[in-house]
């Protein structure tokens, strides 16, 4: 019993100050994503475990919390991400010709945290554009990655560019079984050196040499030469070299605040990424704050391919960078049956003002908001003055 | 795979034009309780199972989801309701000596649905006020729930109050086990009289008179009136019909709008409720929208047994009864790599405008949001006209 209110691990109750700056966040994350045209959706919590994790790998599937169905006694999934479940309502039930713009705001779960001081209950934000395969598309959904940042205060932001066609266009030519690419996958992802030398010792030349210069090729401008000098020449690779340029070109034109670097052996996040990918981090560039990129293919399971391209991020980790600005103002009102001062109290709150009626017998009590102001009767009117 | 997109029974996706209803009136509720004084905080959705359903009752036991732990291999919870969350955060977080006025909005999920149509997925929305054993923290709670409703667009309103202490005070004279006590509630809820008068057929005279009065005990003020007469006079029941009465004065009084009434046999919702409760209903009084009372003893597992008062909500049910309002304006702008454009595009969206880019290729299709304006150039200047 006495253990009755301890959380379980990598879980927590988000307390009043925070919480009204993650609800401040997500308005302005879901008007930031209204501005550029994107609709809200709101898929639910539970799935069926084959809709949640068809295609999307591995990782996602050991994060996902696995619950029987009572109604039907199926194998349901609490959703760790939501980037598939936008994916299915774009391809079933809206199944637009056109372009199409969705957003969405809610929290995920996660069976176990990613790192220390991870939390297993993101608040996840994202945004997804489909049916567009140009770069157009993946420039809007970075811009509007980074005006979201922007709107909550942030400056300094770091922005990595990637692109999972490289790795793949490596791989595809690598004589390697499953256990052999996933060994190597890691070992990228660590930017463990000795690791990947080991397992790529018996490739081509040019292949190994590729494999072994990633972890290398992160960093500015320079970086895109450099590349151009040490993968193979594969047209794959090739074409999402020039990719990238294009969109740093067109980044740094739009948002010279932001600065934008390259690392082309980031893996992190889910499996399903296709093409470009990036990452922002707040300055310093240690914490990652969103995610995106392009993955062509995450319709295909519900019966619709279609270019995708989007982003998302965890409120609850954006928030940790962001200033508090204090306790807003509240006016403190007495508690009365009089209908002069019910009529007041009324007045002011549907002008937007907070009042807290002290309750009989609690006059002494400190106020948990800032009252700076009180509602008191004068000459039998009821007017503000401050206190 | 053909069933992917397939939900489960009683899941479903909320698509734009109801998900933006759906976050207008989650901001105009929560922006109504923080006029109020109610601070919002977040618990997660997932708990250690005997933290989320210690004191709750077993119909809630029922209602929730169980998992296992992978960290601890202990039993966790996925919330079927928020309340004892929040009474939680009460009791041991915040440990407040004062009142403590709380507000909370997010998904619970419930393993059965209630009722045909009903959703697994409800988005709960509601306020809780702790450390006031006074009829005035009732009140103020009754008229929160009110001005939600009203903020939300909603006439009509029918509120039917209640009281626990009326079936508590005469059960605790029942000689009766546990089981029999069980049938008396359901027949009670399900108003089922031939039920009652079976169950409660060796009681005393006075006692079986009154539980078989309640299910007709429902209307205007005649039926406080009625109850006197036809219910023991037992201390707390007088004091339960005291408070109704002047509950329903004070609510007349401030809001001749709404329908004020009395339901003595309604037992709905979950098994925490020691003293005032009420319903209040959508016009014609058929679907109930928010259920609110008095649970003195929610705290208690916590540690801390004080007085607590609340309501809730569900925002999905509420949707239904608002009206939509059409798709809101937005402008069309090209695409193109024209700083001037590109700046004229950032600077609508910063003063709030919606502007879709129309991405190359895309011309011909159709708009998904209402665009009643197009950016163009104009002598070499980027304007808004109307199309």
């Amino acid at each position: 019993m006495s253990s009755a209110w301890l959380l379980p691990e990598h879980i927590a109750d988000v307390l009043p100050h925070e919480a009204r700056r993650i609800e401040e966040l997500r308005r302005l994350m879901l008007d930031a994503a209204r501005g550029f045209g994107y609709e809200l959706v709101m898929p639910p919590l539970l799935e069926h475990l084959e809709s949640l994790l068809s295609g999307t790998g591995h990782e996602l599937n050991l994060q996902t919390f696995k619950l029987v169905d009572q109604l039907s006694g199926r194998s349901l999934g609490v959703r760790a991400d939501t980037t598939p479940q936008v994916a299915r309502i774009d391809a079933h039930l809206l199944n637009r010709v056109g372009v199409t713009r969705l957003c969405y705001c809610g929290p995920v779960l996660h069976t176990l945290p990613s790192g220390l001081h991870g939390t297993r209950e993101p608040l996840q934000f994202g945004a997804e554009l489909y049916g567009h395969g140009g770069l157009e598309a993946d420039l809007e959904v970075q811009e509007l990655a980074i005006d979201c940042l922007a709107r909550a205060g942030l400056s300094g932001l770091v922005m990595d560019l990637a692109d999972a066609r490289v790795l793949d266009g490596l791989l595809s030519h690598a004589p390697a079984n499953p256990v052999r690419l996933e060994v190597i996958q890691q070992a990228l992802a660590a930017k463990d050196a000795s690791t990947l030398a080991a397992a790529t010792d018996d490739f081509a030349p040019e292949l190994r040499d590729g494999l072994r210069a990633l972890p290398e090729l992160y960093g500015d401008d320079e970086v895109l030469a450099a590349a151009r000098e040490r993968l193979p020449r594969q047209p794959v690779i090739s074409a999402a070299l020039d990719d990238l340029q294009w969109l740093s070109r067109q980044l740094r034109a739009a948002h010279p605040e932001v600065r934008v670097g390259f690392d082309l052996a980031d893996l992190s996040g889910y499996a399903y990424y296709s093409g470009t990918r990036f990452a922002l981090y707040a300055p310093g560039g240690r914490d990652t704050l969103a995610r995106g990129g392009r993955y062509d293919n995450v319709g295909e399971v519900f019966g619709r391919r279609r270019p995708a391209v989007g982003f998302s991020l965890d409120l609850k980790a954006v928030v940790e960078h962001v200033g508090f600005d204090g306790r807003r103002a509240a006016i403190r009102a007495p508690w009365g049956e009089d209908a002069g001062l019910r009529a007041a109290v009324r007045r002011l709150r549907e002008q937007g003002e907070a009042v807290v009626c002290v309750l009989p017998g609690h006059e002494q009590e400190a106020d948990e908001f800032e009252c700076d102001r009180e509602l008191v009767a004068v000459n039998g009117a009821w007017v503000v003055r401050a206190c």
